[in-house]
């Protein structure tokens, strides 16, 4: 991010700031998942969190793909929020002693991440939508549902299997 | 946060952890509001991130409650995570060159620190279900639901008046 550019002058300019961010996001999160992957023990969490690697990958190139519709080059800025979540995995990694509540702990975070996201694609699809831009919204619009059924994909396997067996 | 210290052992423990790093964030957020109102130009805006701020106050309150309900001490560790969010308020300050863009910008930090807020709560909640809190539950679901109004909220504003003007 430029230092007090002031060089975010219009609507567009703060939509493609903000494509940028969450473009960095992605990568952060692309990066962390397999450490995170490694670090549970519950196979249906591990499996949950593998889809959400492939997912992940598919969403950035979307992503690649609303910057070149809007005519902007793919480029991640600093992404200080999704930084301090990821950090959280290392901090929870450091502090828990029992592999049954280190799953319970990598479900709370990868859900942090997921409603981070999740916030940031429904912003990214009001301002497509009133730039006019209904086919980068529309693009948006399908990784936003799918990011929702990862969340909601999570809080079960949190219900069914991982908070029993921490508890 | 203690440096791989190993010392959440249990559900419980995590549990309690996890409250402290809310607690961090309702009062991290509660700090940084007044400057967001302070930025924000539109009077609804402003009206919004005002009522945003009362209801953070109390939620600091509630979680005390919780804290002592459980025979806790209510605590603040590290949230990196709600501190990289809130970094983005002072980025975004310093790039936008524009009030309108300015107002927009600021909706989507407040819906960024929101949707955090209730992947945490609804974290918690889950918890304290799981180990037989059902009254700690109670208490953290009124905030969740209050959390969710929050950015519905928010949503309706950037619809009707802000992202408009910005664009």
């Amino acid at each position: 991010m430029g230092v007090f550019s002031r060089d975010i002058k219009t609507m567009d300019d703060l939509f493609v700031h903000t494509l940028q961010d969450i473009y960095c996001a992605e990568n952060k999160v692309l990066n962390s998942l397999p450490d995170m992957i490694d670090k549970a023990s519950d196979t249906e969490l591990k499996r949950a969190l593998q889809k959400h690697l492939g997912q992940t990958r598919n969403h950035a190139k979307r992503l690649e793909n609303v910057f070149r519709r809007h005519g902007a080059t793919p480029k991640a800025i600093d992404c200080p929020a999704i930084d301090g979540i990821v950090e959280e995995v290392q901090d929870v990694a450091g502090e828990v002693g029992n592999r049954y509540v280190m799953d319970a702990a990598l479900v709370a975070v990868a859900q942090a991440v997921a409603h981070y996201e999740i916030a940031r694609y429904g912003t990214l699809i009001a301002w497509a939508k009133q730039l006019g831009r209904n086919d980068c919204a529309n693009a948006l619009e399908q990784t936003l549902l799918e990011k929702k059924s990862a969340d909601q994909r999570l809080t079960s396997l949190a219900e069914l299997y991982v908070n029993r067996k921490a508890a």
